[in-house]
């Protein structure tokens, strides 16, 4: 049994405070993991909250970890003791439905779907004699804690000319908004808006630069715009500058909208040419409804995505390394975790808050 | 010049009446039609009552017209008179823009778009010697008349093997709703579901079973359930019928809203396997709000799609005749045009009213 520590909230209205746990050690499959870092994503702060109505307490967030690998099962072969990993949104999927055969364990439609890093039901290694589920938990745990242990084809390799801390939010901003710039085809000389610029705008706007598209940013924050510009944007406008907005009606390849809560995105679906896509991938709830008029006179779409497969995960990984693409990020020891999700909420991050998990280590010891 | 007599309406909320007009002789590349059959389409409805905000009076509807070649201009070559032809939706377009240039009219982004049939800007032939239109009127007229003028490219021939009223509704319900099954490449052996089974819904099931699809029609209607199965569609089911959705969750390919007015998709997108896409063809308004959740957890579209091309309303009349696909029609006689717009409107029609313009011609004399 491994000794770990975390944080987890209690309850929907309670801070996030420290909670030591145990784990078992590592199957023949599974690689154990020190954590090293941990991006603070939005998804955290709606799990935390039950925003989502599933969240099972205590609940230990995390799904964008990179660590080193510290102890591997007997038929581990793809990493060993001292690589630097990552874990994203999923440790596992059903691994027998067409999604899954087809490599795409993020739409798993298996019974359970695929499981989450955290919050996922949890499956145990083996029963205890009684019969009864050897774990204290009945919910995954993620990366707010000194370490994961995760089956070794769930775990993605950290190029070696990627920064751990940098690397942390591409595992999950990064393929969320990458996933599908690749499914709807972004290409060079696209062009492409990023609706928001939070964490997910942040890393949309430099993948789709990367990829060779013309970058739009839309913001609601004036001191945004220059930011957005100096990361690569062509330009930021604000989103409710109408005049701008309306002389480029009709222009864009492709939209993403990275805004984590329930917006509009009519002002939005005037811009998309004929037969293009906005997509949705920040709000996973019922949005302000849309006017259909615009969006049949053109053909247009609107869709959502939800981060990535395994295999797009590695993809963007490498990608960002090769292209020398990575995120905004602020570096926080633990103990500022709650004071980070208030201003997350507030919007007041530039542009990820990536949790330093020695200061844990370093707490606890 | 030729005098023409119609049904118009004066204003949103003034009956349909007798309108006698003048309409210039055709120009080299006109074919004058004698309208022998209109479709009343709910799209004529909204635009007679300016539900779209945007009517011109007096307004006279109709663009699913099928009639014969009376006269044509010196330089026509498609047509010859006495051909049995249609009209639709559009009657031009700029010819310029790349939506033109690539055949698709229906998306035209020339300063103008495409010209409606009826209620669009009427253009001048020529101008009269004081410089001013020499029209008496500012926009198109329809088929609600004895006779209509159109430029040659813009007219279709109607198979022979195709009865002329049967042939009306397929000219906007029958392109309108086939041009979404090509342009998303419905194939056989597909899941198809039909939202709403009025004069599209009837048209789209027909359409979609002689593509070889299996198709699900929803209603809101328990009468016609049986007419929907009797049309060739595997089953139809009533949309509140909330265990029977349930069961279907993710086995549709591809699923048509005929519905004419706002309503919720949400029960409809859980159906749709992934990567599938939902297309909105009926309601031309802001629709009831979406839940990004369904959407995005099965990388889901929400689309829309207006009528089709000239190419295409072609495809789907020699689709048609060959496949031996037409509407289920009442035919009227114009004088009970107003009671007709009552019963479109209470979804009380089965399935496509078709106006009989002999009738016209016969009151007329």
């Amino acid at each position: 049994m491994l000794n770990v520590i975390g944080y987890s909230a209690a309850g929907p209205h309670d801070k996030l405070k420290p909670h030591r746990f145990t784990c078992e050690d590592p199957r023949a499959i599974d690689v154990q993991i020190e954590v090293m870092y941990c991006g603070v994503c939005h998804s955290d702060i709606h799990q935390v909250k039950n925003e989502w109505s599933n969240t099972v307490y205590p609940c230990m967030p995390g799904h964008e970890v990179v660590g080193r690998v510290a102890a591997i099962g007997s038929g581990v072969t793809r990493h060993k003791v001292g690589d630097i990993v990552g874990v994203g949104c999923m440790i596992d999927s059903c691994r027998a439905c067409e999604a899954c055969l087809a490599g795409e364990q993020n739409y798993c439609i298996g019974p359970n779907s695929w499981l989450a890093t955290y919050n996922g039901p949890m499956v145990p290694a083996a029963k205890a004699p009684n019969g009864r589920n050897s774990y204290e938990r009945d919910n995954t745990f993620g990366g707010y804690a000194t370490a994961i242990v995760v089956k070794e084809d769930f775990v993605l390799k950290i190029p070696h000319n990627l920064a751990p801390e940098k690397a942390a939010p591409i595992l999950c901003a990064g393929v969320t908004t990458y996933s599908p710039f690749k499914h709807w085809g972004v290409k060079p000389g696209d062009h492409v808006g990023i609706i928001g610029y939070g964490g997910l705008g942040n890393m949309a706007a430099k993948i789709a630069k990367a990829l060779g598209a013309t970058v739009t940013v839309f913001t609601t924050s004036a001191d945004k715009r220059s930011l957005a510009e100096a990361a690569g944007a062509e330009r930021a406008i604000l989103e409710n500058d109408e005049k701008t907005l309306a002389s480029l009606a009709g222009t864009f390849d492709f939209i993403l909208s990275t805004v984590p809560t329930k917006h509009d995105v009519n002002p939005f679906v005037a811009l998309l040419k004929r037969d293009r896509t906005l997509v949705i991938v920040g709000a996973l709830e019922v949005m302000e409804p849309t006017n259909n008029m615009p969006v049949a006179f053109k053909r247009r779409s609107i869709a959502g995505s939800l981060i990535g497969s395994i295999a797009e995960t590695q993809e963007v990984l490498d990608f960002c390394a090769e292209h020398d693409v990575t995120p905004d990020i602020e570096i926080i020891p633990i103990d500022r975790i709650n004071e980070a999700y208030e201003r997350v909420e507030q919007g007041d991050v530039r542009f990820r808050y990536v949790i330093d998990m020695g200061s844990l280590r370093t707490a606890s010891e």
